[in-house]
């Protein structure tokens, strides 16, 4: 009995093909015997490399974690993970895979409050690297899945200081690497407008919180010895004072039918541009 | 015999306390039998709690895929993957746990390059979800793991067309969510100075590669109707035109002794502020 004889009598997976040559393989949230599934995948990928197909993508449900090293035993290699699911791959042709990388950043906000006096919100916090070390520092914090960086540091704020902020610019970003685990950190600093006044610290993870003279707030040691904090401090100033240009969210459609937001120099670029047109 | 007796006599994993009140195991890279795991897991697991341990962070490279299986069942999580191992996590605490969140964003980059004929530099894909649709574009591309912003932009202009170019500025990024898999997507916009003039096309995925007048660039129905790539044509042509401030980068050091890249408005921020030191 021939190989292709043989494979025709297991079940194959079922799959769809994706953009680029490949295939998606469809799993069920359903439990599976994992010999059943090594059966069946062994034929699939027989199959897969007779059509020419190039990326395999299965994706398992943590549910089938057994399943996991029977595909690596397959020559499937980990793509990415959320908590809930394992995404591994698998490049069948000889040549250098093309398959996209994963998701590769971690994104942080700063925010930059100021009130009419001239006055910064800090807070001081009681975890984390900051711990102890007596430092009033902006309310910071991570930006979620799927969340949007102008709507995360308007969160954080109303968390860390229970005041409500509008959102107004990013003044600039930085980008760092090694960070976290292996992964890379892209943190924006944001400038908010107050709306309200009255510190409700609400966050377990802050200590204290406060508005500041930010003359008071950028003369502490730690922040004029450490040049990435005294260019923030200076480029807040800067904008305070006017003579700075940040990036403001506009919302714009695109090619495939969403809406995203895009951060530039001036929104109103309809009107900036309206000459040329 | 009581619980604690018997815990004492299998070897319980070997770990480090991280600054968070947890720990993190250290796998070796040699095979471990699944069983010998499972016993000294549990073991482990009932010392991390009578020490009053958070977070417990499990490290497996992919060679020990035959271990992943015996820790979800035992109560971990996914929670980030790379091609070579499988990231687990397990809060012990009965309260909602404080563990950072995977990275979650893919970083890409689009290049403005103009030549002094006020020409832009675009390419014609032959993959992916611009394929046949005949649309000239600017050169595009992912952002590499640990890789700057500006160094990508570089890179990618340099891969696609054989064009040497100088970085100068972010001109905007762009914020979308669900683009790839469930993950966001962080697009920045930036503006490079040729270096060279003759394009030698390399990269498989690009079927073209030329010099095109921008206002022809500007004027392909693709461009036109959709509102994202008609904003950036704009923000492009202002800072042609010098009417657009974008970021540029600044390297600076951390608190951390590392460096990172800061991008925004003016590099030479300690002279626009020098008036307030």
């Amino acid at each position: 009995m021939g190989e292709n004889e043989r494979v025709q009598q297991v079940e194959l997976l079922s799959s769809v093909n994706d953009l680029y040559g490949g295939v998606r393989v469809n799993m069920e949230h359903h439990p599976m015997d994992s010999k059943d599934f090594a059966t069946s995948l062994k034929a699939s990928i027989s199959q897969w490399k007779q059509q020419g197909k190039r990326g395999v993508w299965i994706k398992l449900p943590i549910e089938q974690v057994n399943l996991v090293e029977v595909a690596v035993k397959e020559g499937f290699r980990y793509h990415h993970a959320e908590p809930d699911y394992l995404m591994l791959v698998y490049w069948i042709p000889e040549t250098t895979d093309t398959l996209p990388v994963n998701a590769s950043r971690r994104v942080g906000i700063g925010a930059f409050v100021m009130n009419s006096q001239r006055e910064v919100l800090v807070v001081m916090e009681n975890g984390g690297r900051f711990k102890e070390t007596g430092v009033w520092k902006f309310p910071t914090g991570v930006v979620n899945e799927g969340e949007d960086i102008c709507t995360a540091a308007v969160r954080e704020v109303k968390e860390e200081t229970g005041i409500d902020a509008e959102f107004v610019e990013v003044l600039a970003f930085r980008e760092s690497h090694k960070s976290f685990f292996s992964k890379s950190d892209l943190f924006f600093v944001c400038m908010l407008k107050p709306r309200s006044f009255d510190i409700q610290k609400q966050d377990q993870e802050v200590e204290a919180a406060q508005w500041m003279p930010f003359e008071e707030y950028a003369a502490q040691p730690f922040i004029r010895e450490h040049e990435l904090f005294n260019y923030v401090a200076k480029i807040c100033l800067a904008k305070s004072d006017k003579g700075y240009a940040g990036f403001s969210p506009v919302s714009a459609a695109t090619s495939s039918g969403k809406t995203s937001c895009l951060y530039c120099n001036n929104p109103d670029i309809h009107l900036l541009t309206s000459g040329h047109q």
